[in-house]
């Protein structure tokens, strides 16, 4: 049993080292990444959509090239698992989601998935053991074709500099950049002079 | 010269691997983490604020436990290049950036990153090179005292099933899921029938 190029335990591995901890929704992305992997439709190079910020991405991130930085994984706020991966250009694309009407035959897959169960009512080696078991069996398969624009992030513009914190920003946000405007989530910010700065090496 | 527990050609090892290519705001964004890295305040968990979605997400994926997926990396759009590390229950945080002021000590960096030259005009060379000299001298740090919970992802709560698309969904989006309210990136769904799946070893 493969995980795209890895076996079953590397990924678990890399799982582990990557994002903390063994989440179930991570294991089960793994399948999902790996069924649209084996059916892509034809063309060179793909992105990526996630349709929850929840665990999946990082799933995409460790076993493809779209990464959130380099701007080939989108994420999309439906609260769906599930991940497309399409053609760049033509938008052709794979979409591979969890199937609810499958999830019956996996007890404790489906209590954990819908939350039919408190955490400490879980049994998570259960829980392992029928994700594993099921594989790719409890995923379902779409042929999309993919509107990128309503996806893709958009372009950043010319850069100004704000008058207010004096760093660069899209000029395009305004007169002042976003967090001077009064989105920011920073109280009390203390410049710290360079003296005080513990920065070894540099 | 180190980038968090890697040299820097390890560093840049990481980056073509993750991200694809040397970006230079990654590898600007590998001093920026590592500089957060040697000014935490006490304590013992640290969540990340990456204030652009651009490249810079990607170095704190590489060198923190901080991701996308796990949810204790957020991202707020200021387009500001600063990344802010803060202990999850204080707030207390150290926030990095990249100074302005200090650009014009390394011009080729200045006009790429102020977007003064077109990319054919750009030397890559010689700004990777000036990125590599200046290190830590780009950088400024603030002390900051950040409210999560105006960057933190919010909780999905209860699941339901879509009475449209028949996927959970978080019942707090309303009767039926973002996607099927009219959302969706995709037109032509079409269901893979199980006898057309690819889908070795399952």
């Amino acid at each position: 049993m493969n995980i795209c190029t890895y076996s079953y335990e590397e990924y678990l591995h890399l799982v582990k080292s990557f994002h903390g901890h063994l989440a179930p929704g991570l294991i089960i992305g793994g399948f999902i990444v790996d069924l649209a992997m084996k059916n892509l439709p034809e063309g060179e190079f793909f992105d990526a959509i996630c349709e929850t910020p929840v665990c999946l991405p990082d799933a995409v991130q460790i076993l493809t090239h779209c990464t959130i930085g380099n701007g080939w994984l989108s994420i999309v706020p439906f609260g769906r698992f599930a991940v497309t991966l399409y053609e760049k250009y033509t938008g052709k694309g794979v979409r591979v989601y969890l199937d609810t009407e499958k999830l019956n035959a996996w007890p404790e897959v489906r209590d954990w998935y819908l939350k039919k169960k408190k955490k400490s009512e879980q049994d998570p080696d259960l829980l392992l053991a029928q994700i594993k078991e099921a594989g790719h069996g409890l995923l379902g398969i779409q042929r999309v074709q993919v509107e990128p624009e309503k996806v893709r992030r958009k372009k950043m513009g010319p850069s100004g500099i704000c008058p207010v914190c004096g760093e660069a920003y899209p000029s395009k946000d305004g007169d002042s950049c976003r967090n001077c405007q009064g989105e920011t989530p920073y109280t009390d910010v203390v410049r710290l002079s360079e003296a005080k700065q513990k920065c070894a090496g540099c």
